[in-house]
């Protein structure tokens, strides 16, 4: 198989520049050969993750960016903001590879017997560096995909299904019994939905539109929350009261809204009990994973003591979570690619295609149903 | 002794009426006999804590409050803002007895021999309901003061010195070396400094003041932070290099300091790290226990993934931390009691005379060294 191989592909790379700037564009790579261990992967479809933005963009202001370098080979430009300067000041000069999962055909492998026994055969990865058109990896870094299933249905096997599922475990370890998601009509809210759904979880979903909110009460919802309604404070409290969701994972993170869903809990909960002076007693928790909002977070405190607002993300809760239960999530994911974990997307883009300024415009927003899958192997 | 302790004796009560006004009073309430464990205490010394405000004035605004009632029983009206009113909405027409600690003399005691021993003794208690002339408790909740120790000298034996000795302990629970506290001039500040002296835990001290950093410095204090410096940012960024605190617990809860500090520890551990497109995987943590500055609490997420905000409360920690450990910390109040544990108070007043506007307007700010101390026995 080395022989279709070729030695050096292309790559797309992110570099912050000391002109306070971001670089875009797609490097001539070396294409290893795999050691004992590994295999290398053509990589035929990689989704744009709202998590792969942050890397990719660096906090640059996109709507400034600029175009250049050749059709095969684009470069996008675009300033940093002063305090986006001074979060990437750490990567100046590092030309840094994107991507955080893909999927495509194991194309060449190690002497390994794990590694022959891919060969041919199309896998997901969690690789990082997945915008690329080749991608050596550990064998054992490797999900199989079912026989006949394309490299796009296992594009996004990782990130959204393994967050998913770490939401609805992350509920169970720390004693709650109900969850509450905001910016829910997202690939991974529609997600969380169908899982909740099949756990028979109580699910608050909070949209930002009633198209959202249609959309997610068509895929069987039960309790959806449209933040622009006027009604929205009452909605949510009665969807509270009738779940007694205490565990809110927050893609927003800016603004009000973390506060008044705690504040919504409070209520929720202290509903016909007595006074008391530092509020219920009741843990109720915010985690914020995502920052659609990149404004402060602004916390009014008028929801007791027994509250916690933080960061979550995947990796370190897999890591808490351990290989054994990590390995059964990845099975479940398997078996649902087509169902509970399936993604949708905008459109598809090849490598060069990701970086055209009007790509860029539709996917950078990320807007809910604006997802795009870069495909690589299109272009070669 | 029974015969020395009245029928009826005064006792402070907070009211908040449907007129969304907090009322302040003395009521003339019946003195239980006590029961077969019981004990009657003659309260001689009550601090004003300020986490006895809350309960106290209801979130009213005191600067506009009115005057009434008699010279030896003054009534002091004052209004609700919205936002109060709406927190205190399930204590309308209670009136609540206020003061959270104490101390005084055992004048009468039920037939159990526990009472019976503490007749004639000086005891602490933590009982609420301590602004009242007569309190009759449980005999297990008195703590008994060394002989010779005064009443004002207990007074505060259970509110600040266990809260110091919780936080040094939730440090020691969750995996922190070293802390950093606000509003770090307060008593409770200055407790808390002798008691990381003695125990060689690095604390940063942040002040609002130079005057208040002065106070620490000459009290030992190795790192103080000026948060109206100039240098403020810098410093603060030092002291956590050297002292590789992460954790935080807040007195001030509004504004932007508790992001400030969570940035600066993020800065102090990133130095010399390589890019993590998340920030640094060592988790940072702010306890918030009071609210010096009621407004909302702005947090920019500019410091990675791997930090959380929370509410902390000393006795939902007592009740973590277990009987056995609490009898500890109870033990070592008592032998530090004019030394670690040591407050000091501004003025002393009767019942009537904490009702007093001019009072209410020093000790309602809350404003560090403006600590009051209720005198109750002295007016009778």
């Amino acid at each position: 198989m080395r022989d279709q191989v070729p030695r050096r592909a292309l790559q797309l790379r992110s570099l912050v520049t000391a002109a306070q700037t971001v670089q875009l564009s797609l490097e001539d790579v070396e294409v290893p050969v795999p050691e004992r261990g590994q295999v290398v992967v053509r990589v035929e479809a990689a989704p744009i993750n709202p998590s792969d933005l942050g890397l990719l963009f660096a906090g640059a202001d996109m709507t400034q960016a600029t175009a250049g370098g050749t059709a095969a080979r684009p470069v996008v430009t675009a300033p940093l903001p002063p305090a986006a300067a001074r979060s990437a000041a750490t990567r100046v000069g590092q030309s840094l590879p994107v991507g955080n999962e893909g999927a495509g055909t194991v194309v060449a492998a190690g002497a390994s017997g794990a590694g022959q026994a891919l060969l041919g055969k199309v896998v997901a990865v969690a690789g990082g560096a997945m915008y690329s058109h080749y991608r050596c990896v550990d064998a054992s870094a490797c999900l199989e995909l079912p026989d006949g299933a394309r490299a796009a249905d296992g594009a996004a096997s990782f990130v959204n299904p393994l967050t998913a599922l770490g939401m609805v475990e992350t509920m169970r370890m720390e004693g709650h019994t109900a969850l509450v998601h905001t910016a829910a009509a997202s690939n991974l809210g529609q997600m969380l939905n169908r899982l909740c759904i099949e756990e028979q979880i109580p699910l608050v979903n909070i949209v930002r539109s009633p198209a959202h909110a249609q959309l997610l009460r068509a895929a069987g919802a039960t309790w959806v929350c449209d933040s622009t309604s006027d009604t929205f404070s009452g909605d949510l409290t009665e969807a509270l009261k009738a779940t007694r969701a205490t565990l809110v994972f927050d893609a927003i993170g800016g603004g009000p809204l973390a506060s008044r869903i705690l504040a919504a809990m409070e209520a929720a909960i202290s509903v016909g009990g007595t006074f008391s002076r530092y509020g219920s007693s009741v843990h109720k928790q915010v985690y914020i994973y995502g920052g659609l909002d990149r404004g402060p977070t602004e916390l009014t405190r008028s929801f007791g003591m027994a509250w916690g607002v933080g960061g979550w993300l995947v990796t370190p809760f897999l890591q808490k979570a351990g290989p054994q239960k990590v390995a059964d999530m990845r099975r479940r994911v398997v078996a649902g690619l087509t169902t509970t974990f399936v993604s949708h997307y905008t459109d598809e883009v090849s490598l060069a295609g990701a970086l055209q300024l009007d790509a860029i415009a539709v996917y950078g927003r990320q807007a809910t149903g604006k997802k795009y899958l870069i495909k690589p192997a299109d272009e070669r």
